[in-house]
């Protein structure tokens, strides 16, 4: 089987082009040109059911909230504004119209919280399992969009929020114990994640990060896309990684890696961004002056290639070991 | 289970607002201002396998070219000009890479001949089938771009081409005579159909078209909807209904009801449009003269509500007798 990144490879060979684009594809967005100064930013997902999400354990309104909040991501991601969406819904004969209504209530209210319009899209049958693909559209602006490219030697890497507490609480839905409560902010982080909307927009505009995505496969493939498209290396100091004390507790009952998982479980969706190191004091104050959020430095940005974790000074290779689409 | 009408009708209700947007659903298209006089035109759609297309008699490069193909027709029903598009793939992991390449050589050779770029999307796995989620991003401006709800009383109502081909080729695939050359044309049009994409640009520049809309679900449901959103009703002469001379020959071997397959088959993909009768000789002439293309007049459009057809003196109602595509 074909894997998501040679497809990719090949689909990036054969893209044709055309004035105003800027980014095709390769980054969380496509950007393209629309007016003097202003960029239309674009990006599409696809979530199928037994792949992506699981009935047993998501419901209806939650698994809408996520839909949307996914996409919203990759906008923030770009340091945009999200302002369109288009829903394709393929479902079979079997979902009832209240699973739909449901699943619909928790969509638009996700984007109601970022006054994001549902403009279009499709609904068609499926012969087997729920499956939902979504295309976003943002505004953003010349000199203030941010790539994955932008990285430059010396910048300090940082991450978000804490890493892993998505896939924790997967292991959990999984486990069946979602509905212990005292793990509740770590189910939520797999049911309704949150994308980094505003900050990634306050970032964008701050003007002191060089590269930017957002994680939604782990942070071993996220930065080695990011030391790909910006010709660089990374070393990341396994200590600083942040860590929440919810899933280390976890973690520590259900005898999982957390460290593994922060690493490759993915679905975080917190933003991996770079920054000059001088900045970097700047950057932590402004964010937390504006939004009441701390920032957490990880790394570091070196000349070659590769992703490179050092724990107590062992080196190790790290990147993509996050999830392939198609391996799944 | 809830039809696509019902759904789409409360995600109508449902969906918010955004300075800057002038359609939301209920279009080929939604359209939104970027810039002073531009327009940009998005729209989405979801083709899975044993619903939208069968791999029995459907080539991987044909259904590329014609997953692309029904994209641009949206783009086309508006006026508009194809710049962009992102292409979500779900294969099962069973699905050969030859596969993929072939499809993706018919979809970009399709979107080449536009100078369309193919700019994102995603890849995933799929449990069951394969399905293609496609968006596409056109351009057009204030004061071109053409909706379904500009009809006026009196106003003519016209199509592009030949309507049934495309259901009758599919009838010819399904009893394994595709292969017979003297059909080629009509198994073309089921499997190869092609978007009315400069046509509708120039029927959208000349200024003398009032409402458009592509032909995707058949004569009655489409002009159905012409009717609905231009609050008007339509009479149209049976006879007057273009029907090619080999499709009327294959319906004759095969014993179809052509007149019902040119009401309710759909995937013709021509264009169905009004225009005040003191400009349909005009209108004639210009396509003519410009893309050597014949228009034809099926009827006009009536105060009230509802579709008619009058066959010879008999009055009936067809309004959305087409496809809807959760029943199907």
């Amino acid at each position: 089987m074909i894997s998501e990144r040679e497809l990719i490879d090949k689909i990036k060979l054969a893209a044709g082009n055309n004035a105003g684009l800027l980014k095709g594809i390769g980054d969380d967005c496509a950007v393209f040109s629309s007016g003097a100064d202003e960029l239309t930013l674009v990006s599409m997902d696809t979530l199928v059911e037994g792949v992506h999400f699981d009935l047993l354990w998501h419901g209806a309104e939650d698994l809408g909230h996520k839909a949307a909040a996914v996409n919203i991501s990759d906008i923030a991601a770009m340091g945009g504004r999200a302002c369109y969406v288009l829903l394709s819904i393929a479902a079979p004969r079997s979902t009832s119209p209240a699973w739909l209504d449901d699943f619909m209530r928790g969509f638009l209210a996700e984007l109601s919280q970022y006054k994001i319009s549902l403009i279009g899209g499709d609904t068609v049958a499926s012969r087997a399992g729920l499956s939902f693909s979504i295309t976003i559209l943002g505004k953003s602006s010349v000199g203030q969009v941010l790539y994955r490219s932008g990285a430059k030697v010396d910048d300090v890497i940082m991450v978000s929020g804490c890493l892993g507490d998505a896939a924790v609480g997967l292991e959990l839905c999984r486990q069946a114990r979602s509905g212990e409560r005292r793990w509740a902010d770590l189910t939520a982080a797999h049911l309704t994640p949150v994308g980094e909307l505003p900050l990634g927009e306050l970032l964008a505009t701050s003007g002191l990060v060089t590269a930017m995505l957002d994680m939604s496969d782990g942070l071993a493939t996220d930065l080695a896309h990011l030391c790909e498209a910006s010709g660089l290396g990374a070393h990341v100091e396994a200590a600083m990684i942040p860590l929440s004390a919810s899933a280390r507790q976890a973690a520590h009952d259900l005898n999982l890696d957390l460290m593994q998982l922060a690493l490759s479980g993915g679905e975080d969706y917190r933003l991996l961004f770079t920054c000059p190191e001088d900045h970097e004091q700047q950057l932590g104050e402004l964010v937390q002056d504006s939004l009441g959020r701390q920032l957490f430095r990880i790394g570091k940005m070196v000349p070659g290639a590769g992703v490179h974790l050092y724990t107590k000074g062992d080196k190790c290779k790290i990147d993509y070991q996050g999830y392939e689409h198609f391996d799944a």
